[in-house]
């Protein structure tokens, strides 16, 4: 679309450029789609970049269930500037940098208030809605009158996007849009996890099941926190260079473990098992793996993300007994209005390292080619830039 | 067996009576039998009385597995009084009142040393062992010189029995000995899972499901640390007019709640689930039950017993992500050195009600009472004197 100003396009249907996901597992289909103005409590934001994530490679491919449905607009993972922003928004105004995020922080309701969790009571967050969060109804439709889904309540593959604004993160304008895009999902998820959920503390072991994005971002955590054995789990040798970079110190490819599970060799490593476990990929099976290879007496568990289909989670009792601990955790633990603009001030002030989560950059135009990437293990994350 | 002098005795077999359980589920026959002398780290001991835990129980019945040994003296929760060390114990001497207890603490391993965590990395504490923890041997023998085996390294069903150093907690011979036998297992590990795993606090709310001495022990523990709502859950009815005693506040009859499931009465009693769960039956599906009624963003279950043929605990993937947490213990996370003096002051300073635990007292010659007691779900404790 051509560029407008805010002043012209306020309270107007815009017309813009938006990758649609019309089937499953099908290629995104580029095409002009209309965005209606924000509604109250919603704000319209012009997408800078986004960057795709596991979860919507998860969706796009889902046929079946509550999460299965088409035309829908996907990706939640992305930096914008607010364009215009309906009634009771005051937090943030026209030309404000923010991110969308999936996990809503209304900052009223029992959980939000408390300091112990960052699961939101009154509001889910999108979840298996493919509307807005407060009346389940679309922003998006078609140029022939279509509705389009969100995904989220984010869905960030289009130029304009409406979002709640208990999922908006106002940030620094200093930082650059394409590291401050990863700080609204996959990192801060890894980051948070081994921050906030498993609490990390120095000299101890951490072993993370899984080298995508958010198991780099765990063992970056990790490593902040002064970790003094990161163990990476991955089927894929290259990722122990790779993850190097990142704060890994040591590799297991199951492939080479013969009949030994993995759970043994990580107990071999550690003196009787890890003091914290990261499951990364959401696999069920993997769970228990993670489970089993951490310590008794104190041993940690972190589940950062599941199957969509639900499979149920299966723990040995007499491991759990002995001292063991699981926790689950949607982003990571983090409260994203006062936890991302703390980790986008340790970016600044180069604590943390996020340029070398970008592997690749596409345009929106070629936003399959991310698909590709992701799908074939080579990128840990790809910009997709809306205005190249 | 008559009374003889430590002085008497000591380095030498003492022949005593004990109830002996010499076949799954049979009641228990009371015999003499022959006591070892302790060998080096081992502790010759007389029991003064002991009292029956629901463990017993479930290893009494066992017809097969590694825990089904017959001919056997079971029995864990008592109190005693040194009759003899073997080499390298100084921590405790002749005439001392001790407790033997089933988890070790042997203050040296990474375990024991760790404020974390009260599994000890060195010695398992019997478990499915049925000889003494260091040479895998028995101290008992029958009239006709056959083996008999060890309970979990306590085995209090006997006059006299031999356990190990890092399994005796010495205590303050102020309290009265049936108070104290309490604190050797069941009552110690519900204040425990409170205290020291859930960390209970002030203003929280409870759901106990199970309401047996532990479940019970939880209570007290909650109310202890001031939970605000203490919701029992137990098919038998009676069990609210007891639980009050310590510290229940609401109660729910499963076979009451119709096609309703017990977690969503706890979810509609507690806006939104309890604040901290616990499973005190050793049941699968009851974890199941407890992890579901526990509140998302900071829910914790815990798990303080299994059922012995190990059926796999299963858990909801997406409820756990919300933000739940589950937590097994042995012995409510309590190291049992350190936490059963804290204990046991607690009850001298009258901040802890023991009395109410005991509901009934046997003679050891009448111990087959106290099992059909229990498996009748009419006591909580039942006391067994040794020279009654």
């Amino acid at each position: 679309m051509e560029h407008v100003e805010a002043s012209e396009t306020k309270g107007k249907v815009i017309k813009c450029k938006a990758a649609v996901c019309r089937a499953p597992g099908e290629p995104l289909v580029i095409e002009e789609i209309y965005v209606d103005p924000p509604k109250a409590w919603e704000i319209r934001t012009k997408i800078l970049c986004t960057s795709l994530c596991h979860s919507d490679l998860t969706s796009w491919r889902m046929k079946l269930g509550p999460l299965a449905a088409f035309p829908r607009i996907l990706g939640h993972e992305a930096v914008g500037v607010v364009e215009s922003v309906g009634e009771h928004v005051e937090e943030v105004k026209e030309g404000d940098v923010i991110l969308p995020v999936f996990a809503p922080d209304c900052r009223e309701c029992r959980g939000c208030k408390s300091s112990k969790s960052n699961v939101c009571s009154k509001f889910t967050g999108g979840g298996i809605s493919t509307g807005m969060p407060r009346d389940e109804t679309s922003r998006f439709r078609d140029m022939k009158g279509q509705i389009l889904h969100h995904f989220l309540a984010v869905s960030s593959f289009t130029e304009y996007t409406v979002v709640d604004v208990t999922q908006v993160v106002k940030i620094d304008c200093e930082i650059p849009v394409d590291k401050a895009c990863l700080l609204s999902c996959g990192v801060s998820t890894g980051l948070g996890a081994a921050w906030k959920v498993a609490k990390v503390e120095e000299g101890s072991t951490v072993a993370i099941f899984g080298l995508g994005a958010v198991g780099l971002a765990v063992a970056t955590g990790a490593s902040m926190l002064g970790a003094s054995k990161i163990i990476g789990v991955d089927l894929n040798p290259e990722k122990f260079e790779i993850g190097k970079k990142f704060g890994l110190t040591h590799f297991i490819n199951p492939s080479n473990c013969g009949e030994k599970p993995v759970s043994e060799v990580i107990k071999e490593m550690t003196e009787g098992g890890a003091d914290c476990c990261f499951e990364c990929i959401g696999l069920a099976s993997l769970v228990e793996d993670a489970f089993s290879s951490s310590r008794e007496g104190w041993g940690r568990t972190v589940i950062l993300g599941i199957e969509m289909h639900g499979t149920p989670i299966s723990l040995n009792p007499y491991e759990i007994l002995r001292g063991r601990t699981v926790s689950g955790t949607l982003f990571g633990g983090l409260k994203p209005k006062s936890d991302i603009p703390i980790l986008a001030k340790k970016y600044l002030d180069k604590e943390l390292n996020l340029e070398q989560f970008i592997t690749h950059e596409v345009s929106l135009n070629e936003i399959n080619k991310a698909f590709d990437l992701l799908i074939q293990g080579k990128s840990l994350r790809c910009i997709i830039w809306m205005d190249k």
